[in-house]
C-alpha cells in the first residue's frame, strides 16, 4: 500500500497523544516455560489498559529486516525508513547528540595505527578505550578549530570512533570515504563523489583538516591517525508539524533517540533514562505538545546483553510508569517497540514488534495480557510501523473525514 | 509496501534454506465434518515442527487472483508475479523443460484443421491425443531443422500443443500471432509488433518455417494446419544469486517447476516426484547449494481431480518426508504451496495459502496443527508471498542490521 498524504485530513482536536517506546521489547519464546520477555513479566497497568486498547503487531522497516534504532523509531513517527535514510555522518551527530545545523557537513571518523611508512596497520587504533579516545578528541577539538573560515567541530563516540563536523558556507557533502577498508594501505586520498563546487570546497578544507589532524596525533602510540567515513547533511525532512500538524516533543535519556526525534522536529525535554524522572519531565511540559515520545532504553540493553531476566525486570519498570502518564489524562497511549532485542540473540531483529493502541475511541479488543501473542490476535493486525501514527492521529480526533 | 532491494544487507552465513512445496495444497472445507484436505490429513511431523515454528497464509499474487504455476511457484522464490511475467512460448518451454537459451525466440503452436480452402475448420484439431501430436512433431522435427542459418527446433506438449523454437544471431521476438481466435477464417499472416530489424529477420524465418510445416502437414486428417502464439524470448531476470546471495537448486520432477526454477537461476537435480527419491537426490548435493526448492506434485493433481481422499492421502505422503530433511540440519525450513486447489473446485484458485517457518530463530506461534485455521492465527500473518524469502534469508542469519 503506498503512503497517503494526511495533511489535507488534518485537524486540531486538542487532544494529546502519547508514544511510550519499550526499546528493544519484542522477543522469542527462550525463556523458561517457553515465554518471551514480555510473556514472564508482569504488566498490571499494560494488562488493564489492554482490555479496552487495541492491540497488534509491527514490522519496522520490512519482512525479515532487521532495524537499527535509527529506522525503527522513524517507521514509529510515520516515517518509512526506506525512503527516510540518514547518511552515517549525520547519524553519528545525532547518536552523540551534536546539534547538527542545515548546512553542516558530518563525518564518522575512525582512530587507527599508522605505522612508519604511513600505511594502515590497524583500522581501529587497538580499539582504545573511550577514555583515551576522549583525550585523543580533546586535543584535536583544541588544535584544529578553524580551517579556511570554516568551523571545525569533534566529539569523542565510542572507542576508536569520534565524529567531525564542519560548519560554513557552501559546504557540499559529496565527498567519498578516506577509510580504504582494509590494512596495509595507507589511507585514501580526501576526492569528491560529485562535480559540485561545494563538494570541491569541502575536500579541500577536509584535506587541511585532516592534514592538521595527522600533525596532532604523530605522538600518539595508537591512535596516531584517522578514517573518515560517510560525509552526511542533515537531511531536510518534513517535521512531524507539517505532515501531522503536531507540537512534538521528546524525552530520551539517550542521545541517539534525542537525536532521530529532533530531525523529525520534535523537541528534546529533559531525561535522564530514569523512568520516574523522565515522566515527570513530561509531565512538566503537558500543556505546550500535542505528542510525546517517551522512550524507555534498558529493556533494549538487557536484551543485547542476553539478560533475559534483567529485560523481564526493565519490562516491569517501564509497565510501571504507566499510572503516571494515565493520570495526564492523555487522549491516545500507545506502547510498543521500535524492533525486538530477543535476549536469546542478544541483538536486534526483524520479529515484528507488539503494540497496544489506548484511547476511548479504541475498538476494544477485551484481550487479557500484553504479550506477542495476545497482540497477534488484536484489532490491528500484522502491519507495518508506519501505520501507527495516522492510527494515533484517527483515535485522538485529528482527521477529518476523507471524501463526502 | 513497495518491495525493498535487500542487496546490500546480504551476508554468507553458511545457514541453508530448504523450501518445501506442497503443490496447490490450500483447500476450503468441502470435506466430511466440513473439513478441508489439510485439516483431514494426519500430518504428526509438520504438526511437531508447528509448535516451534512460526505460520501464516500467503497471497500468491493479488488479492483474489488465481495463479498459475509459473506466478505461484515466483512469489514464493521472492519476485512478485506482478512486475516478473513471462512470455507465453518461454513459459512453454520452461512447461516442457526446454533449454531455452538467451536470444532464442519460442512460441506456443497450436495444431488446427484446414479445410480445402486454408479456412481454419476447428483451432484445435479436434483436440487430437497426445500421443498422435507426438507423431506429427516428430515429423515436423524430422523434416524442418534449418531455416536461414536459424536452428528451428519443435517439442510436444499436451494435445494439440507444441513448442517452436528458433536459435540464431539476430532475432527478435516482436511477432504478433497468427492465431486469429477465431475459426472461418485463414491463418493471419506473420506480421511484427515492432520496427526492429531483428523481429522483420524472425518475421521472414518464421514465414518459411510455417510454409514448411504446411507442406509437411498436409497429408494429416486433424492436423493440418498450424498456428503460432506469444512469440518470446527468455527473460534477463537477476537470479536469486544476485538479488539474495542463495546457490540454489531444484528438485521437481515435472519440467515446468524446474523450467520457473531455472529462470531464476537455480540448478536442476535428478527428481522423479517419487518422494523419497526427490529427497536422497537433495541430501545428495547438500553441501553444494545453501537454497534448495523441493517440489511435490501429487497434491495439485489431486485437488484437480476433485479427489479429496487422494488430496488427503498425498498431503500425507508430503508430511513423511520432513523427517529426511530434519535430519539434513537445515536452519529454515519452510513448508507452503504455490497456490490452493482445492479438490471441490476441481482447479487453482485465489484463496491463500499455508505456510510454516521453522527456526532456531522463529518466534514460535505453539500452535498445535498444520492447517489453514490454525495458520490464521499465526504470526507471520496474512501476506504476500513475496515476503517469504526475506523472511527465510532473515531466520538464516542472512540480512544485516538495516541502519545503525
Amino acid at each position: 500500500m503506498a503512503s497517503m498524504d494526511l495533511r489535507p485530513l488534518l485537524q486540531a482536536s486538542g487532544a494529546k497523544i502519547i508514544l511510550y517506546v519499550w526499546d528493544g521489547l519484542g522477543g522469542i519464546p527462550a525463556g523458561p516455560d517457553g515465554k518471551t520477555e514480555l510473556e514472564a513479566a508482569r504488566t498490571p497497568n499494560a494488562d488493564r489498559l489492554l482490555a479496552q486498547a487495541t492491540c497488534g503487531l509491527l514490522e519496522p522497516v520490512y519482512p525479515g529486516v532487521t532495524p537499527g534504532s535509527g529506522p525503527g523509531h522513524l517507521g514509529l513517527f510515520g516515517y518509512d525508513p526506506i525512503e527516510f535514510q540518514i547518511g552515517r555522518g549525520a547519524l553519528e551527530a545525532a547518536g552523540v547528540g551534536f546539534d547538527l545545523q542545515h548546512g553542516d557537513v558530518a563525518a564518522r571518523l575512525n582512530f587507527c595505527t599508522l605505522d612508519s611508512k604511513g600505511v594502515i596497520s590497524d583500522r581501529r587504533a587497538g580499539r582504545i578505550p573511550t577514555d583515551e579516545s576522549k583525550q585523543v578528541v580533546a586535543k584535536l577539538a583544541a588544535a584544529v578549530k578553524k580551517v579556511d573560515d570554516v568551523e571545525v567541530f569533534w566529539a569523542p563516540v565510542k572507542e576508536h570512533r569520534a565524529l567531525l563536523v564542519l560548519r560554513g558556507e557552501g559546504l557540499g557533502d559529496g565527498l567519498l570515504d578516506t577509510d580504504p577498508q582494509k590494512e596495509g594501505v595507507p589511507p585514501l586520498e580526501v576526492r569528491t563523489s560529485d562535480e559540485s563546487k561545494e563538494s570541491a570546497r569541502a575536500a579541500k578544507v577536509v584535506r587541511k583538516v585532516l592534514a592538521q589532524a595527522m600533525k596532532v596525533l604523530a605522538g600518539e602510540k595508537k591512535a596516531n591517525g584517522v578514517l573518515a567515513r560517510g560525509f552526511a547533511k542533515r537531511p531536510h525532512w518534513p517535521s512531524v508539524q507539517e505532515r501531522f500538524g503536531l507540537r512534538a516533543a521528546v524525552v530520551a535519556g539517550t542521545p541517539m533517540y534525542r537525536g532521530v526525534a529532533r530531525l523529525v522536529g520534535m523537541e528534546s525535554l529533559d531525561a535522564t533514562n530514569e523512568v520516574a524522572k523522565d515522566v515527570a519531565s513530561l509531565a512538566a511540559a503537558w500543556d505546550r505538545y500535542d505528542f510525546f515520545f517517551l522512550h524507555y532504553k534498558h529493556t533494549d540493553k538487557a536484551g543485547e546483553d542476553g539478560d533475559f531476566k534483567a529485560k523481564v525486570h526493565y519490562i516491569e519498570e517501564a509497565d510501571s510508569a504507566i499510572p503516571a502518564l494515565e493520570k495526564l489524562g492523555p487522549s491516545v497511549l500507545a506502547v510498543t517497540a521500535d524492533h525486538s532485542t530477543p535476549s536469546a540473540m542478544k541483538a536486534h531483529s526483524w520479529h515484528p514488534v507488539p503494540v497496544m493502541l489506548w484511547a476511548r475511541t479504541a475498538r476494544g479488543d477485551g484481550l487479557a495480557t500484553f504479550s506477542e501473542k495476545m497482540c497477534r490476535q488484536g484489532g490491528l493486525g500484522l502491519r507495518p510501523s508506519t501505520h501507527l501514527m495516522p492510527l494515533m492521529l484517527a483515535h485522538a480526533g485529528r482527521l477529518a473525514k476523507f471524501g463526502a
